[in-house]
């Protein structure tokens, strides 16, 4: 089999076979193709697309370049939960002691992510102690007794997925249904869960900028789920602002933890309540959504969804007094007032706008070498729809010291867009996909 | 200026500015675009083309990354002529000694290709000491003396062509209409000549197998040629069956040296009228097509053109009397005649099956390091609407051994598609394609 007619079939809108996608996966993985091959594969897929047969067929063969975990050891049906990423997505945090105090175990692999705030694995660190390195056994054991693991990806699950996202990331080949399908499902094959839920996002602050193409995307990824022989559910949501109001990776991990004491309300929390109906629903532990979403807010009322992030914590070496006195957790030096200019209601933020003070205030990650400061970002205080007077505060600055704040004040402001009149409200939910049979 | 970001507006079907191509020639010549950015970005050309201007401006990058060579100080209008390539074309060597019969010098730089046969080069290496590493100055000074001179390129000229094209190869990348007439005209611009004449094969043996695609490669390099201040003609000719009756390198040497002694007819000498025909016009050296035909065909009827050939044969370091005694080319020492299975009409011949047979021979170069046999090939006796008796001879081949002559028969006759009724007559010369101003 030789790598140029692979090319030269898909360049021609060809359909390539299960063995052709076999031979270019296993040749990245190995690196017996060079990445210039690769490059023009990924462009000519970039062109014609996939059906979902190469699509699902691309997929499996980038979960077998690995390690795949095998969660068969762990009691009762296992779930996992990924999401397409935005600004303020701190759902993971909240939503997996929810689902595991209902007694549905999650096993979730994640990232630490380039952008504007740490990924999930960041903001976990603001724990002292805690450690995301689990060896499999590790994760395993701690997802059996405790409910819940959250471990860093080992380099040994999905290889080619690495390779292929970095030469992607550099080729202009990141913008396509199969290549994100493969990635992403790839990955939550190869992590072994029974139950997948998928939150895409959409909006200006989301990689799929518009709701069709956020569907097709979800579309895709459930029937890919459902092909590979697993109990896939999207949920389309909305990024078209940021999640929830606070950015940043310590004032994320306190607001998950106020929504879990019951605190907090809003988006975040009804975005937990949604996905964590799908998992329960999927799994079995509920007969339907509304049954799903009493179970789910008994557990915050209660406190056992609070305990069981609690133990969380402390499984994984970090300190659980933090979770319950969260002044604990790092705190940045100055606090800041970002004031409104004007008044009227907020018509829109920018959501990627709003990243930008976070990595401005050094909260995010530039390049996969950067350190980054746990404390900083910003918590919004109002959001779109809110009436605004000029002198009220926005948000509230969280910086190293008084001219980064001041500056993440003036970016701030350009993210928020006020005007006359209130805007209408667009539902946060958009739609929940399930596999067509 | 980054590279992603000109692969991304080429993938959205953007236009490239001259300075982003000359950002991207720039970096393929001096190494610091790594091939796989390279091969994204030539995937999204072959997907979404590009326009007129586009690829003037890429051609001139390609041009503007080496040497061009300055031919102003020779005398009169220079002529240089190109051919998209074929089985059995030879036509250089008969086009280029009749032309230069008439007064018009030709400046010609060649390859020596990966094929069927050699290349020119290889070719006239079957004149014992002949030499084609001409240095600048000896090459001018022969075109200025002899009135032509057959270099091999130099390293130099048109380094971005080198690297690109090693790189399309690989890539499934070759087949685009603007990377392809860069690649021709680069060079072609580069090699400094006022007149270009273009030679766009069609057919089953050629590079562009439709008439409708050569028509469009022909009007695009024509377009080029003119917006780059150079006098462009390309004629588009039938490759649908090998050229003339040799293939094979002392072979075709032999051919030429037929023609130019008048004793060869055919498409081969039709050809060679025509592209002469359009120089000469081009030149000024001749009033209309019909003149310069009477010229052309006087040079051959009086014996200039055949002793200008001898001229150039001696100019290089060749042995002049194998002109005139062709038994002093390489001979090969086995010869047999594949003999026809069947009677009827000839009514195709697979160039690229006749092709075959002399690679099979060690006629040409599978791979650049490659050792080829100068005397070995075949000599077709049938050509297309030939009437043929089973046992009546279609070709001679001329081989090493008698168990090669033997396959090489049997391919040979695999290549030919013999039937009942005489096939329809197509017309070997389909158009000629002038500038559109």
């Amino acid at each position: 089999m030789l790598m140029t007619d692979i090319i030269a079939k898909k360049r021609d809108g060809g359909e390539l076979s299960g063995g052709e996608i076999e031979f270019f996966v296993r040749g990245v993985t190995d690196g017996s193709i060079p990445d210039y091959q690769t490059a023009a594969l990924l462009m000519a897929i970039v062109w014609r697309g996939m059906n979902r047969r190469e699509t699902l067929d691309l997929t499996l063969a980038m979960m077998r370049s690995g390690d795949t975990l095998d969660l068969s050891g762990i009691s009762g049906v296992k779930a996992d939960k990924h999401s397409t990423g935005g600004v303020g997505d701190k759902t993971s945090l909240a939503l997996l002691p929810m689902v595991a105090a209902q007694g549905v175990r999650m096993a979730k692999m994640s990232g630490r992510g380039l952008g504007h705030t740490g990924g999930t694995l960041d903001k976990l660190e603001s724990f002292p102690g805690f450690s995301s390195a689990l060896t499999h056994e590790q994760f395993l054991s701690q997802v059996e007794r405790v409910g819940f693991a959250i471990a860093g990806q080992t380099a040994d699950l999905d290889p080619a997925d690495k390779k292929l996202y970095a030469l992607r990331d550099v080729t202009g080949t990141v913008q396509s249904i199969p290549l994100i399908v493969s990635s992403i499902m790839s990955k939550k094959l190869a992590a072994g869960a029974d139950v997948i839920v998928l939150d895409v996002k959409t909006g200006s602050g989301a990689f799929m900028k518009t709701e069709a193409d956020a569907r097709e995307l979800a579309r895709e990824m459930v029937e890919t789920g459902r092909l590979a022989g697993r109990r896939t559910v999207a949920c389309i949501t909305d990024m078209d602002q940021p999640l929830g109001n606070a950015v940043g990776n310590a004032l994320e991990v306190r607001e998950a933890i106020a929504l879990l004491k019951g605190e907090y309300g809003g988006e975040l929390r009804e975005l937990c309540l949604t996905l964590g109906s799908c998992i329960l629903t999927e799994a079995g532990a509920a007969e339907n959504a509304a049954a799903a979403r009493a179970m789910l807010e008994r557990g915050i009322a209660d406190g056992t969804a609070l305990e069981k992030f609690a133990e969380f914590v402390e499984a994984q070496g970090g300190d659980r007094r933090a979770v319950f006195d969260t002044s604990l957790l790092p705190d940045a030096p100055v606090k800041l007032e970002a004031l409104s200019e004007e008044s009227g209601y907020v018509q829109r933020i920018d959501a990627e706008g709003v990243g930008l003070v976070s990595m401005h205030l050094g909260g995010g990650r530039a390049t996969a070498e950067s350190g980054i400061d746990l404390a900083v970002g910003v918590v919004l205080h109002k959001k779109r729809g809110d009436a605004v007077a000029a002198g009220e505060s926005l948000a509230t600055i969280h910086a190293r010291d008084a001219a980064s704040a001041e500056s993440a004040a003036a970016l701030l402001r350009k993210a928020y867009a006020i005007g006359e009149g209130k805007p209408g409200d667009t539902p946060f939910v958009k739609a929940i996909i399930r596999a067509e049979d």
